[in-house]
């Protein structure tokens, strides 16, 4: 699924990913999240979903009254970014990229406007952050907008190298259910109540 | 767009809705609310937006690289609602539909798992209700979840008269802009701060 701008999902089905999708199947990052918010919901510990992928459709059949089939589409820009919900009365928001950049992740992989986004929802007192996997160092982070705009405030760096990560971000480690326990980062930064 | 179990969107161009498609551009419930979104975010008030229509893409073209166009594809049930976001750090959830019934809304329009999901959003300190308009009687109303699940613990009907939303519902006034201030009767319910 390649998106305009040449931004790639963490779920690409781009040339590399592509050869190994078997391999990864079920062991990439959206599918870590979606199985950990899952995890959440059903011990009713938080609501939160990753949106619909925004899609424009210019065609469609209706073989039957009840039934349309869609003959022509296009992925589209999101406006926003996948994950949202509610955590303890708590508006949550955030992103979730991987990549294979062993040293740094490529501002590249975030639309502007994403990050805009996250800092409207910081501003008015929601949780907003990115997920960010390494795949090849085993690696991911959750960094909080507040830290990924300080990078972007001192730097005038493309790239966020991960040893900014490993200092600002909180390290997420692999878990067997919740696969990743990112809301416990969380607990941590509105007191654990 | 037909939706299955013959749930419609308030944007359906089912046979009724398409006839007039053209005199009701722009005048229609989604829109309205797409609008009034737009608003609050210009004027910094709020951040709530309309998820993307989830489809499932069966089949995928890639006559360039960075292009992909889809060939098949479904619409799928909603699992959760249309809109959500973030007002003065509250997190806000609601679905919006349109009847042409004139004297009740028949609760054929809402998935169960609607309901439920906007339960469990309340349960969790979130604000959540329905907008639903009658367009025949050209009114408006916000219904908080809580009295969409007394009416639901108390009535065997299958439809909520327009009474029940007269009584235990807000009126949306239309306006210029925004077209419907919804987040007017939400500072009532928060405390107007």
């Amino acid at each position: 699924m390649n998106y305009p701008n040449g931004i790639k999902k963490e779920t690409s089905t781009s040339k590399i990913n592509k050869n190994v999708s078997y391999d990864n199947r079920g062991m990439n990052l959206e599918n870590d999240i979606n199985l950990s918010n899952e995890y959440y919901r059903d011990i009713d510990k938080a609501y939160i979903y990753k949106k619909p992928t925004p899609i424009k459709v210019t065609k469609v059949d209706y073989p039957s009254r009840d039934k349309a089939v869609i003959k022509e589409a296009f992925y589209t820009v999101p406006s926003t970014t996948d994950y949202n919900g509610i955590y303890k009365g708590y508006y949550i928001d955030f992103e979730a990229k991987e990549t294979i950049n062993k040293t740094s992740f490529s501002l590249n992989n975030i639309h502007p406007h994403q990050i805009k986004h996250l800092e409207n929802i910081e501003r008015h007192n929601g949780i907003a952050f990115l997920i960010v996997r390494f795949t090849k160092l085993n690696e991911t982070y959750l960094l909080l907008i507040k830290d990924l705009l300080n990078f972007l405030n001192t730097n005038d760096r493309k790239s966020i190298p991960v040893s900014f990560f490993k200092e600002h971000g909180f390290l997420l480690k692999d878990n067997y259910n919740p696969r990743i326990d990112y809301l416990k980062i969380i607990d941590q930064l509105i007191g654990g109540n």
